[in-house]
């Protein structure tokens, strides 16, 4: 029964995981934006990978428009691999990983500690090599995550990732509106029997792109790889303007696109962007608050609430979760154990 | 017929082309060189979109181990939709267009320039929107590209980074490496007809992936979009080590995954992989120089030369470039007109 796979109760302990981690973490969270402060950080480097690196392109997002900090995304490998690591001159270095295992990702922040950078640790296990390694860890407190694809972990990283962006800019206004996310989750989480319904309309579908752009381009790539990780469909995240530099010509007649568009500043590219693919014959299914982007999709997925743009990401992926797990129990997939994966990968 | 199109001619002019940009742009490279040098940077901040963005990660592991210089790619949308941008201290901001025209490009390179940033634009056309934003520009010298795949002004743009990363590390056997470029490029282009044969067998190819780890993570992106714009198939890039954390669960019996290996540090890592990939029925057409890995394949594709690994990128993409047309050709489409796409994609 899907309620009692690890996955359907792991996406509904959300808003009970998210509500911890907000309270438990400010106040280190209040040390790691002093030290920032008191150093002369110019930009931050992120070392992820898989789900913890789509938390990272929120970042990339948050971290530029709410505290101006321009955000690089490390390349494992050059700390690995090539052993040639860059210089970490002036450098926020931040590792993000579940697990907190994975041998690159420990390897970034070590060099970063070895050339004196400011480190975080954000991971599930504050005794992990990743936490050992870091000045500062941000502990998720998502309790164990079984299922192997991973959802309370992403929403806990980027609720992490939205706290030290708020407590650095000193701003009131996005504490409150950050405390209101576990209850809006809740509110989301009812949509989950009507997006059960609309799941088997997708049964033979085998490829999917996932569109979206600015604070929203996280939640592209995370979708797609649930939907990767739990249907085994070829499900391509694309910003939407990147989509419009060439992968354009794979859309044809019936092809099925996720569209993420929550309200903000981006909603109305988007818009223009789906009539677009709606011209070239694609089947638009959209995560989205707003009455007439919904008004656009074969299948819409009402988010039934509203939040400032910059914290969309946390409440739109919702019903994404919800879609792919529906879609894999239509399939007549085991959701909880994704043939060929494992839940901690160490990597090289 | 395919040798008076655009596209066959485009891919043979690239030993032509090649050899000019290594020429003509040495001068201003020198004083790019010079001007990095006489600012405290610490980072560069890259912005680019399609096949330019393919070469920005080629940069971010040439710079990063050549130069020990962080590269972050750009955010375009914080400048053009947000417009609300991060502070670019201590940034070289560096914009990679063929057209110069992008919008969202132009307006990351204008945001440095009035913040007082050291600018340079990568573009094939001098007196574009582009170069007029930019302190310098670096001219491709690709001639006019009238295929909307771009194959010669990808491996231009390649060229100018390796020449700029060559010029600031003072190393005069990079600066050799690379001059010997034009001439491989020639004696890969030879294996035109043998690809012409191998790719009858992908007529029917739906998806596919494209893997390649450090300074060839670029060519696996590169080569899946040439394939995706000149083919419509789903051909998704990834590193070994991010496929391994999800998406490994789509490979199922004869899912085609074409690796990028030559010889290099990163070779060890994507044979294991590979390895792995088989046990998983996974069939592998391989683009590599090693006799190993080349046994490994169901389709192996031979690169006739050995180059350091740092330059093979610009090597290692002619073959992808000759099997994403000649699989065009194959399926009956219009090379040149994929469609659905135009030349100039301007986003904002």
């Amino acid at each position: 029964m899907l309620t009692k796979t690890h996955l359907y109760q792991e996406i509904h302990q959300q808003p009970q995981v998210l509500a911890t981690l907000l309270k438990a973490e400010l106040p280190v969270i209040k040390k790691i934006s002093k030290a920032v402060k008191a150093r002369d950080v110019s930009y931050a480097m992120i070392a992820a990978r898989g789900t913890s690196d789509n938390a990272a392109r929120y970042a990339q997002y948050l971290f530029g428009a709410a505290n101006n900090l321009p955000v690089a995304l490390a390349t494992p490998s050059l700390y690995s691999i090539y052993k040639n690591p860059p210089r970490f001159e002036n450098a926020l270095v931040v590792g993000i990983s579940q697990s907190g295992k994975s041998p690159d990702i420990v390897s970034v922040i070590a060099e970063g500690k070895r050339q004196g950078a400011l480190t975080v640790a954000i991971t599930n296990f504050p005794d992990s090599d990743l936490a050992k390694a870091a000045d500062f860890t941000i502990e998720l407190h998502a309790g164990l995550e079984q299922s192997v694809a991973a959802t309370k972990t992403y929403t806990t990283e980027l609720a992490a990732i939205a706290l030290l962006s708020a407590v650095a800019a000193g701003d009131d206004t996005m504490l409150a509106t950050l405390a209101q996310v576990p209850e809006q989750v809740t509110r989301i989480l009812s949509l989950s029997s009507e997006i059960a319904r609309a799941a088997e309309r997708y049964r033979y579908m085998r490829a999917c792109v996932v569109i979206g752009r600015g604070y929203n381009y996280a939640t592209a790539f995370e979708l797609a790889l649930k939907i990767k990780e739990l249907n085994y469909v070829m499900a391509e995240p694309y910003s939407s303007a990147d989509f419009m530099h060439g992968p354009v010509a794979l859309i044809e007649e019936a092809f099925p696109a996720i569209i993420i568009a929550p309200t903000g500043l981006m909603l109305p590219e988007i818009k223009n962007f789906v009539g677009d693919l709606k011209r070239r014959g694609a089947e638009i299914i959209a995560i989205s608050d707003d009455a007439e982007m919904l008004s656009l999709a074969r299948t819409p997925f009402k988010i039934p609430v509203t939040t400032p743009e910059w914290v969309s990401p946390l409440t739109s992926i919702i019903p994404g979760q919800l879609f792919a797990m529906h879609l894999a129990k239509v399939r007549d997939y085991d959701v909880d154990k994704p043939r060929g994966l494992l839940k901690v990968t160490e990597t090289r």
